[in-house]
């Protein structure tokens, strides 16, 4: 019932964000008067966090009126309205740092204004007069076609164009995938566990059961999959979201064979294939077999997220079903689905990706250079490839007190143990990407400088 | 089960859209082996068509294997795989016609493009550099004060920008909004009685139940939602759809009062209130009270359907849950958005809407004149405003009779009876915005020879 507690910044602190996700939860009815709220020694244990914490967090929300507190009954969510008007929706701008290593979002500041725009113009010109008008469902032909094209070249993807829909981002993809794979009588699906929280969020929401399947040092664990119901698995195998990690060749082909024999789907979330650095790109494993493996892109790493856009490339069987739900939930506006088929088509695409590619491992590379001269014993893993890595932590409770003296210090950074269904492993999660190019030095020396102090502390 | 008929299209022949629609929900899954279909009488009456259509549909199914019949099992879906394999996804372009009077779009050859582009060029020239991030689950701020300015002036909504919340198109912003009153606990809302066929389908589809309420001619009967459980309705006060009445003065007022009552919500869809030509705008039936009226208007009228934008001013309760919801579900494009915004506060859209109420209303204007010299027996209603009238016809059958011979002819338009759960009463439904300008008197020219013909052939 407190599922969304997992998606709460901890930076501000935990007491707050705890308190803050429940009053959030009853305003807007998704706690209901008179639920029964976890133990405080439960929600400690499942939030990673102090009991203390939790009983504070519970003793403001009863004082305002939004929990009722009686011996032998437990912790309910009040039946009265709150005394204290909470502040009807909680809607501020999202926190800011300094200098902001949280992963996510690629450098916007890089945004290609002017070649976008360039793009715009010629869209526009060319444009037959339906493109105006309601549309093909799965997107519009031209991008479907230049899509195709640039993934099966920069991605290895076998893309049809007449196989890939277009979504209004790869959340929006997911929700309406997670809906058509439902309706074929899908109840279970597997993640990876650690995984970006938002994934068995999304599942779960649409009204899907989650098995989370651990990943070692060469990937998922493709042989747990056998120990779940589940027929589908959402999986980062270019890059392992948070790890990164490369998909083992063998695992890759396993991976394939365990969807075949169960009858099942692989849905491959390749956020950031653009960016890999040290070897290789590692191609797509839906070329594996592309009636098993549904592959999902974005343009939310190559241009931004602003954009909104995304798409899958799917099996023939998956299209209808998922073209049927895809046509109630919404449209993709055209104007932009020209605007990128033009960005794609004349290769603007390619030579920002290339261009940022460049940018990006300097940054990783200088990082990489910091951490390792302000906290040598940190060890910045899964590198290879994407805009993050992570520092792993042995000693247990050190993630939050680096994280919380990294915010006072205006220091964005990512609790690893966030991505874990059980919190069971500590660290950071430091991305590259989101400094402006003239703010990247400054951030890296405010990072430099704490965690010299870091170092001295737990030395 | 067989809702999905609803919206064929019977302009290629009704028999040939059932086989279709029954192919495509066995290949997506969506009526699965064994599942026993309606009886050949019940579903004639249902669709509004001849028995010998329903029972030669189905006997082309069972010789193609997609169903079986059997003495007193009834005619099922068949278990095995079809032995003739059906286009795997029927994505064929929709219908054209030679005159196109569906109503559904606006002239798509009249899009702003110079002025679209001019405002994109503003746009990303000013657009800070998080525009280009994922931004406020809203949508951007300047569209939003944009919007609650012009919605101001042109439909007197009383609305805030932080009410207001931008969506991918009112099929998504609908979706959206029938998950989030779900969770409130919502389980019934009420439709007009006709209405669009999307409406009833979309609330269906987002798990709600649907109650009818029917339409007289001063609108939704109001008095008749207190015999239903719904807590809110979904209605078109400004034009109904598709009757094109203006709801009475004092149903207005009746409507909100029953909203405050049953403690609901009335779902106001704005669609084409942009469009009226012989009397004062009806303002906005929210402005009565913006806590109990969600209003919902969109682009795809004003401007173009392709834009897939759409927006609503929700009461303040709403808001919370409903930007929980849209949070998971998709992203609108925030270069779009700054567009709309520059396109908006620059007095572009009020210009173009200007200029097209003059070309529309010129064209309603030459559209009545030909039924009147053509068909003089044909009364066509409902034209103060929006973008099209309706022809009501008393004799059974007619309706059939006259979109068959029409689409013979390359004349589109669409039966009156599929916008009523029971299709009990007969009509067309004429548009006259789809055709371009130049092309507008050539159609006018083909509809008035046909119609001579029906004349004649009905005298």
């Amino acid at each position: 019932v407190l599922d969304f507690l997992v998606d709460l910044d901890p930076a501000g602190g935990r007491q707050a964000a705890l308190e803050e996700g429940v009053r959030r939860a009853i305003v807007a009815g998704r706690l209901t008067a008179g639920t029964r709220l976890p133990s405080t020694r439960a929600l400690a244990k499942e939030l990673h966090c102090a009991r203390a914490t939790v009983v504070a967090a519970y003793e403001q929300l009863v004082a305002e009126g939004f929990l009722t507190a009686e011996r032998g009954a437990g912790t309910r969510v009040a039946a009265v309205q709150p005394l204290v008007t909470p502040p009807a929706t909680d809607l501020r701008p999202p926190s800011t740092f300094a200098a902001d290593f949280r992963p996510g979002e690629p450098d916007n500041s890089s945004f290609p204004r002017a070649q976008w725009l360039a793009s715009t113009r010629r869209a526009l010109a060319r444009a037959p007069d339906d493109l105006f008008g309601y549309g093909d469902p799965r997107g519009t032909h031209e991008l479907r076609v230049a899509l195709a094209s640039y993934l099966g070249r920069a991605r290895a993807v076998a893309a049809d164009p007449s196989r890939i829909v277009v979504f209004g981002g790869f959340a929006h993809a997911l929700s309406v995938l997670a809906d058509a794979l439902r309706h074929l009588g899908l109840g279970e699906v597997a993640v990876e566990d650690p995984a970006l929280p938002f994934h068995p969020s999304f599942l779960r929401r649409a009204g899907l059961s989650v098995a989370t399947v651990p990943v070692d040092d060469q990937g998922l664990r493709v042989v747990d999959l056998r120990s779940t119901a589940a027929r589908a698995v959402l999986t980062t195998p270019a890059h392992q979201y948070p790890l990164g990690i490369a998909l083992a060749p063998a695992r890759r082909t396993a991976l394939v064979e365990w969807a075949r024999q169960s009858d099942g789907w692989v849905i491959e979330d390749d956020y950031d294939g653009e960016f890999r650095y040290d070897r290789q790109p590692v191609g797509a494993v839906q070329s594996l077999d592309p009636e098993r493996v549904i592959y999902g892109g974005t343009a939310s790493k190559s241009l931004g997220a602003g954009l909104h856009i995304a798409w899958l490339v799917v099996p023939d069987v998956l299209l209808e079903p998922l073209v049927e739900t895809a046509r109630w939930r919404v449209g993709v506006s055209a104007v932009e689905q020209a605007t990128l088929a033009d960005f794609i088509a004349s290769g603007r695409l390619d030579r920002h990706v290339r261009q940022m590619r460049l940018a990006y491992r300097r940054r990783r590379d200088t990082l990489a250079a910091t951490l390792q001269r302000a906290a040598p014993w940190m060890t910045f893993c899964g590198i290879s490839a994407g805009l993050h890595g992570t520092v792993p932590l042995v000693e247990t409770g050190r993630e939050r007190e680096i994280l919380t003296n990294a915010a006072r210090r205006s220091i964005g950074m990512h609790p690893l143990s966030a991505h874990y269904s059980d919190g069971r492993a500590e660290g950071l999660v430091l991305g590259y990407s989101r400094p402006s190019g003239h703010a990247f030095s400054g951030a890296l020396g405010r990072l430099d400088r704490f965690l010299s102090d870091v170092s001295v502390q737990s030395s």
